[in-house]
Formats: C-alpha cells, structure tokens, sequence
C-alpha cells in the first residue's frame, strides 16, 4: 500500500463518513501517522442525498474531496479501497491494494441498505444510501416520464407514474415530500402532453407512525404535511416482494409501479475477520464498551452506524444518524491519544441534539430536546442546520444558491439523465 | 411516438445542440408543430466540458435541461430517443421509440470524435465530446494519480503519471492548460507523497502551429504560454497508434502513457437514408445550399457541425464551432417562416465574430475580426462571453461563482470519482 513506515503509531481509520471524518480531524497535528481508507475519493452528506435524487442539488455541491480536508496535515495518508478482512492476530488489514499493519484500528464502515434477506427486493429496488445510487434514482423517474409519454397502454404508463417508497423514516418522509413537490411544480410543465394527476406517490410505513425516531407530534405533523401535499401514507402495512412490476403486501393491497425506492432498513457495514462475538446480528453491528472499543480487543475501535454501544436510555445502541457518529469520532480520537499519554480515558455519553426532517417547500419537523415545533421556522432551521453541516465554503455557497433559486422559482433544474439508468444500453454511452 | 396530429406543419428537429436550439426558438409562437429530437434530455455547452473533465465546474452547471427551456412553448415536443434512419420518400424518420412523419425536417446531429479509421485509437484514446465522457476523464485522471501512489515500479508510476493529449485546437490546448494548472497548484497538495515533477503534460499537433484556425500571434502566444505552465508541445508530430500502452508517432518519439485524450479531429455524425450525393466524405458533413437546404431534396435542411457550406471564404464549409451553429439555426427557423408565409428566404452569410482559447490563469488569446490580443485582458474577454452565452440564469451564477472562487483560492474542487471509469468492476456500484 505504499505507507511509508513511521516513528510514531499508526493509526487506520476505514471510511470516511461522519464518523471516521470526525476520528481523523480529532487526530490531526499529534505524533500520530493517520490512515484513512475509503472506497470513495469523498466524503457524502448524506441527510442531503434526496435533494440529488429528485433534482434539486448537484451531485458535487454535498460530496467533499477526502485528499483536500486534509491537504495540510502532516502524517496524514489516504488511500481509495475496499478492506476485505482484518487480520486481529498480526494487527494488521487486508485490502484490494494490498496489507497494511495499524497500532491502533478505527472501524467506521458506516451501513449500508438492509434488504432483510429478500433477494427479489434487492435486484428491483432502488437503493439511496450513496450519490451514484441518488443519481441512478433522479435518471430513473425522468426515464420513466419520457417512457410514460409514449406508451398508449394506460396500465403502463400509470405503472410509469407509480412511485413507491418503502419506509417511512426521514430518508422516504423527505424523498416522498421532495417527489410531491416535483409533481406539483414542475413535471406538468416539462411534460404538458402527460396527465400529471395520474403520478402517484406512495409511502408505505411497516409500523403505526412515521419518524418513528421522532416525537408523536412530529410525527403526526408530517403525515399531515405529506397528505397535503397529495402522498398516499401507507401504514401498518408490510410489503412482502417486487418482482420488477408490483409491490405485494402482506395485506390485499399491490401496487403496480416501475419505481421502488426501499428505504425501510440499514444495516452495518460488517467486516471480516473479527471474533464473532463482537458482531450483533440485530442489525449487523459491531458490540462496542462504552469507549468506542469493540468487545474482546484492545486496539480496535467501532464508531458510528456501524457500532452498538448500548446503554440504559438506548439498549439497541445509538441511533444511525449523524450525531452519534461525529460525537463518538470526536471522542474516540481523544481517547486514543490520551491512551498514548498515559492519560485517563472518558467514556461516551451521548449528547442528544435533537433531530428533523423536512416534507417540503415551508415544512419541516424538529424536535429539540427542550422543544419540538414544525412548520416554516421548523424549515428555516432544518435548512440552516443542513448548510453549516455541509463541508466546505464553496459547496455551502452553492447549495444555499441552488435552495433561494429552487425556492424563488419552484424549480429544480438539475433534471438531467447523466446516465441512463433503465436505458443504459439504449441511451448509454 | 405519440405526437399529437396537428392542422399546422409539423418541423422536426434532430439535435439540440447550438444549431437545433437555435433553430427550435426561432420557430416559437408559429403556425407550427416543433417537435425537438435528442438523445440526451439537455444541452450540452461543450467549450466548457473541458472544466468539467478537470474538476473546475460541476457537470449539472454546463448542462440544461432542454424540456424546461421550451415549458412554455405550444405545439413544442421533446423525445428522448436516437434517430436511426430518415426515409426521405416517406417524409418519415424512423427511431428507436418509433417512426415519425415530417413537413420540414432539420437535420442538427452536430460531430463526433474522428478517429480517422484507427480502432486501436478509438478503443483505447478518451473523447471529451459529451459530459458523460468529460466525466470518464475527470475520474480516470484520479484514479490514475491513486494507482500512482501504489506501485514501486517507476516506469509505470511515470505513464500513470503521463498525460498525452492529440490535437493541438482549441479543445487540446484548453484541456493542456487546465490539467497544466492542476499540476500546479492542486496535485502537489493532494499527493504529496508523489514527486508531481513527474507528471507529464505532452501536447502533439500533426501540423506546423496550434490552434490553426485562429492567428499567427495567437497561435504563438498559446504556445508560449503553455510552454511556461509546463506543457510539452510537439508540433509536426503525427500519432500512428495507441496500444493502450504506448503511444507511437510517425517519428522516433513514442509515449508511454496511461491516459490518452483525443482531440485531434472531429466529423458529421451522418444519418442513414439521405441520398448518397449529399454527404460529403471529408468529415462527414452533409453538402447544403446557401439556404441550408441539403441538396436534391427540397425539405431537409442541415445546420451547424453536421452541414458544409461552401462558399469563396469557406470553400470546405464554415468551422466546426458554435457560431455558424447559432447563425444557421436562427436562419434556417426565418427561412422555414418565410416558406409558409410565400414570402423571400435569405441566404447565409456567416457573420464571424471571432474566436478564442484560453490556456490558464489569466492567460486567453481573442481574435476579432479587427482587434486580436492576448493576455489577462483576453482571460476577461474570454470568461464573460462564455458566462454570458451559457443557458440560464442559475447555470451562469453557480460557474460565475466556481470561476471566482477557484481562481481566489488556486482550486479546483469537483475532483470527485463519482463513477470510476478505470476501476469501473473493483470499485464501482
């Protein structure tokens, strides 16, 4: 892999979403040599994902280059690959470009789709955890308009028009709410020979509530925003297969639809070769003390989605969202170096932020730990908590561009199939 | 395909590139049906897709959405597809989603890369003709660089590091200056365990001057200032072939080079059906009139890179360039007016306004008919005319603010692998 050995301990950081980002920073300027592995050469915002799914945000404004964060850090490596296995015995990771040796090992693989073992589901379904896969997306409802407009079978093209979201937790709450406003504002325009009214938005809840995660007025709220803005909110209902056509359900309901977006479960992002022990299989996580440590070594930590690090008030671990994973990066960075000084270690507690979701143009929900409220201020500080989260001026600058022309304007104008998706062959090149 | 029948003609048009947008606005607000043909959703501004393959712009900024620019356009249709066939007896044109009958057609089908025959050449070389393609370079320039850090064996560490680019117009000597400027100020920063002395830049023009087209003094003064940023420019050199591994030339000189940009000739991308008289065999251009009427037949017009119009000036057609694109396209839709009107049609005559290049950092060389003047005043000169012919307003702030800020900051921030090209099965989704 090219690392050039090193007075100082290494320290291998793999993946470089919040949490390993956060693990890094928290490392800079210490005798440390920091790696950081990653398959992508970026990092992804991904609460921002959806926007780029229904065209609204450039794909480039909410990824950030991993090499220029940390341009002037010294001792700082990256290195673009996949880890196939660790090695616990030598201390050491294998990878697509070869092995790699650490002192100490920081396990933020992040989650990935979880398809609960249905390979029927995971061939058809669109997933929406990465920006190539948002891309795929934002291509495929814009395939199936210009395939809508040219089919006389009216079965078709209502399948065509037929978007299904499968989970109602933030990631469908605001993929659903972002599609109503494309309905509304937008594709009767750029398709005025189509019958808009015939698009169906569908989002179909396994539980009672949607935003489970969130207060019974958020929830509530939302579920009203969404109606209003003319989702069909599907609840209680469990979906049971897409063979490509129609979604089935364990109820008598089916839906016909060509687009299916499954955002109803992650899962960890595992990694082979650690003791079985340490991996929980509720939800593929690894079991982590309450110092980020994965259980039954010394040297290898777990932070974020990926971990479970259970305690009284969250006896299934941290939630998989963004604030635990940049708190528990934080912290596991000091806790390494105070392991290096011989200094006390401090365990993590979890600094409950509160969190938000928003449905549309003026619509959002946020529950903060003193005080819950949606609405327009709810939007305002969904927007603005969502901008300083961003990395970098420059894509911070753009995005807050593209929301003032996209709210002015009721327009989202990066609807361009880049690369076709469900004409790839046809249309590729 | 689903177009309504209409009492008005019906003009069709292939190819929304300079020419066919032209063309399709001056035929807003006739007696008409407009029915716009193109393979992709949007138009491309192309004498940008080179900042694109250099992570100077996001490729949603060179790009509109082409439904969007005619929403409120009647009788006005767009569809996604590929032209296969014009059946010139039928009046019909025949594509992949079905055939077609027209009262005027417009054929705008602009060029392609010309790889002169050569199938090793067209395997192995990178085009930068469409955004998907400027987005394979901009990826595989990264990948390339990521590959570098990794070997021991400095041969290939130096092709990986090797950039050749053939063809010393426009396109080559904008490509050359850009990655010129990345090696310059971004590369060192991101690679610093890579000695970027290494990184080789070669230009290689089959003729005595770059940018033939243009002037002497601006042919001169690009190639000075290329030379200072670093580039290698070779002149009389022809390229024989490409291996994959190896360039070789006419010469003694040969290139061993990982990354490979063809830039050295563009042709017509020809349709099938037309009578054999009227396509030209150098480039593959489609011989037309003065009044770009394709000759032999008496309602097909041809405009922009695809048409040859000869005149005493031109006597091979006017340059392949936006330009005679835009001032045959807004002719052609008066000429079509003037025909259902029985009113006179004019003839073309190309107003040539002039042309640039830029190199880098506030380097530019404009001709104009009477003024030719290089420098940082033509950097200007060259920024705001191109600001200024981009499509849209929100287009024009997102690159007016991407120009300001990478040239405050000697930046260049897109550097993302979002698909890889090279690494497409290892690393991709």
């Amino acid at each position: 892999m090219n690392i050039p050995q090193s007075s100082f301990p290494r320290v291998v950081i793999i993946g470089g979403g919040f949490a390993g980002l956060a693990a890094a920073k928290g490392l800079e300027k210490q005798e440390l040599q920091v790696v950081l592995i990653d398959k992508h050469n970026y990092h992804t915002f991904q609460p921002l994902l959806y926007q780029v799914a229904t065209g609204g945000l450039e794909p480039d404004s909410i990824a950030f280059p991993l090499r220029k964060r940390f341009n002037d850090v010294e001792n700082f490596f990256f290195r673009l690959t996949e880890v196939t296995k660790v090695n616990t015995e030598k201390n050491e990771i294998e990878t697509t470009i070869g092995n790699l040796e650490y002192d100490e090992l920081i396990i933020a693989t992040g989650s990935t789709t979880n398809f609960f073992g249905n390979t029927n589901i995971q061939k058809h379904t669109m997933e929406m955890k990465s920006v190539p896969q948002s891309l795929n997306i934002r291509s495929l409802i814009l395939e199936n308009f210009e395939e809508a407009l040219l089919t006389s079978d009216l079965e078709e093209r209502k399948a065509l028009m037929n978007f299904v979201i499968v989970g109602g937790g933030p990631t469908g709450v605001e993929l659903a709410g972002a599609l109503a406003e494309m309905k509304k504002g937008i594709l009767p325009k750029d398709y005025p020979d189509l019958d808009i009214r015939q698009m169906q938005i569908n989002l179909i809840q396994s539980s009672s509530c949607l935003l489970k995660g969130m207060s019974a007025k958020a929830s509530e709220k939302a579920e009203d925003f969404l109606i209003n803005l003319g989702v069909n909110v599907w609840k209680n209902l469990r979906v049971l297969d897409y063979d490509g056509k129609t979604v089935t359900t364990k109820g008598e309901d089916y839906f016909r639809a060509e687009t299916v977006i499954w955002a109803a479960g992650v899962k960890g992002k595992t990694i082979n070769g650690l003791n079985e022990e340490c991996v929980i299989e509720r939800a593929a996580r690894i079991k982590v003390d309450a110092f980020s440590k994965v259980v039954s070594y010394n040297n290898i930590y777990a932070i974020g989605d990926i971990a479970c690090m259970t305690s009284e008030e969250n006896p299934y671990g941290h939630p998989m969202m963004a604030q635990p994973a940049i708190q528990q990066g934080k912290l596991v960075a000091k806790n390494i170096i105070a392991k290096l000084f011989n200094k006390e270690q401090k365990a993590f507690i979890y600094n409950n932020k509160g969190s938000m979701a928003t449905i549309g143009r003026n619509k959002a929900v946020v529950d903060l730990p003193k005080w819950k409220f949606q609405g327009v201020f709810a939007w305002f500080v969904w927007m603005f908590v969502h901008l300083f989260s961003l990395i970098g001026f420059r894509n911070k600058v753009i995005v807050f561009f593209n929301w003032v022309y996209n709210y002015i304007r009721f327009d989202r104008e990066t609807r361009l199939i880049i690369r076709p998706y469900k004409n790839k062959k046809k249309l590729g090149e």
